[in-house]
């Protein structure tokens, strides 16, 4: 069993899910509700998922269900999911860097290398800063606003920003409004701050320390932080332009708003929805196009390492470089004067056909158990619980149980990774000793 | 120009698009229409590529639209459609395997040597040989039905039996009834010639003459054969009982019928929805899991060099079996003692790919023309026509031009291939003398 456990691709599906029976009970524990009940085992179980996978699903209408202790926990759980996934996978990154001895110019080795590969408490330390310093800024900026604009207690806006800063930057989802963040929506000193928190948290920090450190010479960034940061710029620019050229005129969501307001609207929602979770424009009122751009955008996530779920930013343009490199007959797949391994191709590849597998399974499934979800809407939980986003066209408080254990594996599975997920279960620890001799079947 | 066209991944697309644009000025002849009227060009364009291309989806009421002289040039035009893939295929594989020297156990290889390797009308003779002895076969046992079983005079038995055993055997879904094989749903000596007719034209001849020949031994296979064959087998069985599960107790489709009845049905449906495309079963009245179903098979289609559409079945499950080495942390993809090349690995995965981002993109813009069209029935309808299928939800007739030709597009391109299409316009072919230095990224 100790040696079973040593691995560790089996360790973090392990710890994640121990953190998540240990906070379902806490969430059971009546002070933690308004009506100081316990809570069904399902909807904690649940809960205690959402917010640890920083995904932001509710089965319950969250301000008037939780007491302010259980508002308090679920952003701690917030809190340290987040962070643990943050520095869990800096540390396994380090640790990956390390026992390959990898030479050449890797995301992470700038970052050893300026930290000593010895020094974890420092970057833990650096990470930690970093995540307080950006959640206090939006906090700070968001209570100010909600305290001279909305008239708002002090108290009352410090809290209420303080909540929604930390979900924004853990890219989690959970909202003290009934309606998210729908009555902001035109303000844009609430949205913005929000928005680019989130895009923060959710490039994840390698990218992120690499991209600050080596603004001057972005030539020189190692290929995941190049992926990661223009591609995660680029889906911002084309999901926000496809998002307002299709609701322009959809009078239910921006249709009626004035063009700066269309805009705030549109980029605090695109960048909220990549995975971030928080509702800025009814979901459920979206022309049929904005559905699957979301979907796609929910799907595709955010930055390795961060707190964004997803099959990652880099996984999806490296394998757009792949099918590049095939369309055009190259032997090799470049990427910015950088020849890519094809051990990197095949992981992308299975980390993306997994999560297709997932998503096409998990639709069923929830089609076959509740019977009346339209196919549409079945595949837009199930790609938001799988990519830990949190938006939904609001049907979840009315699922079965066992629609609900579905959601929750998935958030669950998302989170650890599907092909981390896969490997505690199937991993092969014995080492072949000889090679089968290759052959190359035509296929396609 | 002529060294554009000398490579010959851009002569495939050229060829079918002269094709289809001669087939459609035949078709918009007077004397090919009940009425004597001049067919549309859109219309035209579309029953050409849609008979060329072996789909069989339709915009007109094939039977009571074409005059007896139109439909038999839609049967030639879909016998020349799969001729061509067939040994169009043959022969480029053929090309390839020679020009690369592969000395390894290849699917045609073994073809090749039998042949001689210059013996190219020997393999188009057993080609063609194949073809009529197996659509003959198919047109006695259905035309004796037609004839005994329901008092059709013979000449018009022997005539129905030839066009509808043609379309399944060269995985076409034209029909001369209106609800195409509706009113035989549970005739087996109807369903199941046609079924088992459509199910050998799919294999393409690659992997069945070779499991013809070598059916005492099918562990010395080629991979690509051993993948064709049990994963055909495996979709049909999965997919026949899957389908019958979700079916059983529906009263619109098989629920009515006694068990027997529900069988045949069933498993003449699934052989014929993986890219045949008669509808056995109402299509519209299925249930939502069903679809979901359909659409998979569908979309990974038949066998390579066949007259099946769709990404193939080799690719999908070579696709498999390289998540499950990832999974497993493999170094080598190994399927039945023979390490895969990373070039096949490559090409699987480019092909998988681009068709999920043309099946992607194609239902987001017949949504965007079609305004009224629910994501499903546009879901369902373009993985139809991109896969060569032509089961369709009902829609064709209502759809205006734009969308008419999306189809065409999407019809042409699944049928010439993604990467071959993309290829011929991208392809690079100058060589890079230089490679770049080597960088594993981590991404997922
Ligand atoms: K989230
Ligand atoms: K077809």
């Amino acid at each position: 069993m100790r040696r079973f456990l040593r691995h560790p691709v089996r360790l973090v599906p392990l710890v994640f899910l121990v953190a998540i029976l240990i906070s379902t009970g806490l969430l059971m524990l009546r002070p933690m509700t308004v009506d100081n009940q316990q809570t069904p085992f399902m909807t904690a179980l649940f809960t205690a998922t959402s917010a640890i996978s920083v995904t932001g699903l509710t089965v319950t209408d969250t301000p008037n269900y939780w007491s302010g202790l259980g508002l308090v926990l679920i952003t701690v759980l917030t809190q340290l999911g987040g962070l643990g996934i943050l520095t869990g996978a800096a540390l396994v990154i380090l640790t990956v860097s390390r026992r390959l001895g990898l030479h050449n110019r890797m995301l992470v080795q700038a970052e050893t290398a300026e930290y000593g590969l010895g020094d974890v408490r420092r970057l833990l330390l650096h990470i930690a800063t970093t995540v307080f310093a950006c959640e206090l800024a939006m906090t700070v900026i968001v209570a100010g606003r909600l305290w001279l604009a909305y008239d708002e207690p002090f108290w009352q806006a410090l809290w209420e920003a303080a909540f929604h800063s930390i979900q924004a930057f853990n890219n989690s989802g959970f909202s003290l409004y009934r309606e998210g963040l729908l009555a902001f929506a035109r303000d844009a000193w609430i949205g913005l701050p929000l928005a680019v928190g989130g895009i923060i948290g959710g490039l994840g920090f390698p990218a992120l320390f690499e991209a600050v450190r080596e603004w001057r010479r972005p030539t020189r960034w190692a290929v995941a932080t190049k992926l990661t940061i223009w591609g995660s710029a680029f889906l911002v620019t084309f999901g926000a332009v496809a998002f307002l050229v299709a609701e322009w005129a959809n009078p239910r969501t921006v249709g009626a708003y004035g063009v700066p307001d269309k805009v705030v609207a549109t980029f605090t929602q695109i960048a909220l929805a990549r995975t971030g979770g928080f509702e800025v424009v009814p979901t459920d009122l979206l022309r049929e196009e904005s559905y699957i751009l979301l979907m796609w955008l929910m799907f595709i996530g955010g930055g390795s390492a961060s707190t964004a779920g997803g099959i990652k930013v880099s996984t999806f343009f490296l394998l757009a470089f792949v099918i590049w490199a095939e369309v055009r007959g190259e032997p090799d797949v470049t990427v910015g004067k950088r020849r890519i391994a094809t051990a990197s191709q095949r992981h992308a590849l299975a980390v993306a056909l997994l999560s297709v597998a997932i998503v096409a399974i998990g639709t069923t499934a929830l089609i076959v158990m509740t019977d009346k979800l339209p196919f549409q809407a079945a595949l837009f939980e199930v790609t938001s619980a799988f990519s830990t986003t949190g938006l939904s066209v609001g049907v979840l408080s009315s699922l079965s149980d066992g629609g609900q254990f579905l959601l929750t594996v998935l958030m669950y599975v998302g989170r650890v990774g599907p092909l981390t997920f896969g490997s505690a279960i199937a991993l092969n620890t014995r080492r072949r000793l000889y090679r089968y001799p290759e052959e190359q079947p035509i296929v396609g």
